[in-house]
């Protein structure tokens, strides 16, 4: 009997396994489980979902048992009780201010930059600073979440080195200011440079090479100009910080007869390749020609807010269909933190606050911002931005195990005003599992605390600080 | 050689332990290293400090080496490498509310009350509501530092019960509304009910019981006089929602001739027993009445926000004299969680946008508000909000080894923009540790959350809602 059994269950299995074994296609990864937030053109929520991911791309998108039936996997990733996204995409800051974090708040904007920042950055800023200041950026980035972010700083390539190194997906602006940078201090070695910067990067699978005229107030027409010429010879993205201060636009008016935004289109450097940072100063006109040229915006509702700048009118630029993504901007001076999931909460909360109306932006509104249409400010919304198939695997799993997580009546609004970036336990970037479980993969977090500790010494030494 | 090399440790070492011991005062625990952020009148801060607790206590504070001159202990907490503060005090909130966290945000104040609610408050609220909404919510206070709160809700005897077997310190108030309430369907027995409530909590260490007429709106004049008159016979405090909403202010106007706040005063319902939640619509005559009377006020900028009910006039309060706190606000419609270091945050930062003005309302201001200035707006500054000498051992003891806590140059800016609730390692209240190293040690938290599931399923289904 008994060997007559084990016969029975070899003859059942073993056949059958082998069959569906070939039957089913090979991927590298299937996520398994949990509440798929998929942010696709239907804003499908599946439940009990399955996602194969092949090389750095997702094969499949399903219910669990559809993913499972049709693919094979060397790992799994449960995400059984958990909710799973596209990655976060932080559309606008500078990551190695890191090391400047909190350093002289609370000021004026024009006291923070001659007082403080500017003379910091000055005795401070080099290529070692900018390795350490993305690498603390990256650690904490992961943590909350971001898989994308767009930056604008100097020593970009080292920043773009690092970037890689952490497995992050990165659209990485060097930029052209007209006074000495730090790294580049003529505009022949800066156009160099750039040009070296945007061959290297051709091609990458992470890295996306560009060009950052700061701002219509700290670049010259020239600057402007040919920033926009060089970024287009190599099809690449053009960062820039456009209608932030009244100041700006002030000036803009009185210099050029022209908002800042017509100015920089009659310029003819807005274009589908154009990321926007801030956009708050911004007239109906203004929003016309932003969705005509499809330039994508990228409100930075924390920093907005700590400089006083003024509120970007979001929800009329989404309504006009112009992508807007949301952004942390840099980490000193003007948040302080890297945290995409308090922006949506804030963005949020500006909007309603401003408009007195607590229907003006709402909890799914910000969380497409967050992802779907912070693709589309990055003009990447082909790459990344939903779960789908074809697009690249940058998946977050969210946990639901806290007291803040609990109940859940609405997911957006979950996502929105209730989980937190410490609810983020696992990312995969483009395939690869960068957090497992809260534990970072990819960057040697401790080491990198260690050294912003030392920058800190150093950098408070460097402008007579005691502690 | 060798014995001789022993002896002579012993001499020189047992008889000075033993004096030193015999020396110093016992307690039973020691804080040991650390940063003190003491919020004392000096705004002191101590590196590598020390703090004594005996009962529920402290005893001595100091560095680390005074203190452990003068003091030995059972229990030593070790703090090196973090910032140990005064508990925060989360001045304004509806606990079991938790319950109903994310149940339909994004709509005006007046449907999201009449259309969701007050039919699911009628449909589920009731003893065993209270206890699992409280437990919850203690879990999620603790996790983000916060050592004391003030409740207006149902069943608050319930919710006292709770929030004592979770070693929460609480002004718990009772709610008195002019319609058919959860708990009490007549005006007697919300007064019998109230007065029991009162008598029982008398002289307890952790609770407060108070009496909370919910609104001028929503009490008629004897209500709001009867409530005043039984808190005052108990030395009570008064809990009350003023002039949160553009028509409490116009409808006050019309019916009685009068501001809200004058209106209160007029009622002789003010004094240094009223802790005001939201004071939004305030005129100047009203600040000066608020300071004269000695009222506390709680300022709720998340919730503010949300409901756009508008802008409370802060840093004119604080100027006054008028000890302003904080607060999350009910963690359903209003915020969505109970988070009270992302107050701090939305605090400093909408008063910067709402004046335009980023030294509106600066870090040390806001991290004021969450800890002695919320004890002097719940009148109890001379038992907590600070670190010092007398006061009730209530700290917290916050993490540094994460991503977004460094560099460190400022740390009130730290706590107010960088720092998180899930920083918060260790909390100890009126000396007994509640959550050691993260781990909560008074809440079953995993039942909580459980049990908060089950309530999801059950209030969805009571409204008909599909998930």
């Amino acid at each position: 009997m008994t060997r007559c059994w084990e016969l029975c269950v070899l003859l059942a299995l073993v056949p059958t396994s082998a069959l569906s074994q070939s039957a089913k296609q090979n991927s590298d990864l299937i996520i398994s489980g949990g509440t798929l937030v998929t942010m696709d053109a239907r804003r499908a929520v599946i439940e009990d979902g399955g996602i194969a991911v092949v090389g750095d791309s997702i094969a499949a998108v399903g219910t669990r048992s559809e993913v499972e039936a049709n693919y094979q996997a060397r790992h799994t990733i449960r995400a059984q009780g958990k909710l799973v996204l596209p990655g976060f995409v932080n559309g606008h800051t500078h990551v190695p201010m890191t090391l400047f974090r909190g350093l002289h708040d609370d000021v004026t904007l024009e006291d923070w930059l001659t007082k403080y920042i500017f003379p910091a950055e000055a005795k401070n800023v080099d290529e070692n600073f900018v390795r350490w200041g993305t690498r603390l950026a990256a650690a904490e980035q992961i943590r909350s979440g971001v898989t994308t972010f767009a930056d604008m700083y100097y020593f970009e390539d080292a920043l773009a080195e690092e970037t890689k190194a952490a497995g992050l997906r990165g659209v990485l602006g060097e930029t052209w200011i007209d006074f000495p940078a730090p790294d580049n201090k003529t505009s022949t070695a800066r156009s160099d440079y750039t040009e070296r910067f945007l061959k290297r990067w051709r091609g990458d699978r992470l890295i996306h090479a560009a060009v950052a005229p700061h701002s219509i107030y700290a670049c010259k027409r020239k600057t402007l100009e040919d920033a926009a010429t060089l970024a287009r010879k190599y099809h690449a993205p053009i960062l820039i910080h456009l209608a932030e201060m009244k100041k700006e636009w002030d000036d803009s008016e009185k210099e050029n007869g022209a908002t800042p935004v017509e100015y920089l289109d009659k310029l003819g450097v807005l274009g589908k390749d154009v990321v926007a940072a801030h956009c708050i100063f911004i007239a109906e006109q203004d929003q016309r020609i932003l969705a005509t040229r499809s330039v994508g915006c990228v409100h930075n509702p924390s920093s907005n807010m700590m400089l006083a700048s003024g509120v970007s009118p979001v929800a009329a630029m989404r309504s006009l269909g112009i992508g807007v993504g949301l952004g942390t901007d840099g980490p000193a001076g003007s948040n302080n933190d890297l945290d995409l999931m308090e922006e949506m909460d804030l963005a949020a909360k500006l909007a309603k606050i401003t408009k007195m109306d607590p229907r003006a932006l709402n909890a799914q509104a910000v969380v497409e911002m967050a992802t779907i249409d912070g693709a589309r400010a990055l003009h990447m919304e082909n790459e990344i931005g939903s779960i789908e198939k074809g697009k690249k695997a940058d998946l977050i799993l969210i946990g639901l195990d806290r007291p803040n997580a609990v109940p859940m009546y609405d997911i957006y609004a979950q996502l929105a005003y209730a989980l937190k970036a410490s609810d983020v336990a696992t990312v995969l970037i483009a395939g690869q599992v960068v957090m497992r479980d809260h534990q970072l993969l990819t960057v040697d977090e401790d080491r990198a605390i260690a050294k912003a500790k030392e920058y800190q010494e150093k950098i408070s030494r460097s402008l007579g600080l005691a502690r």
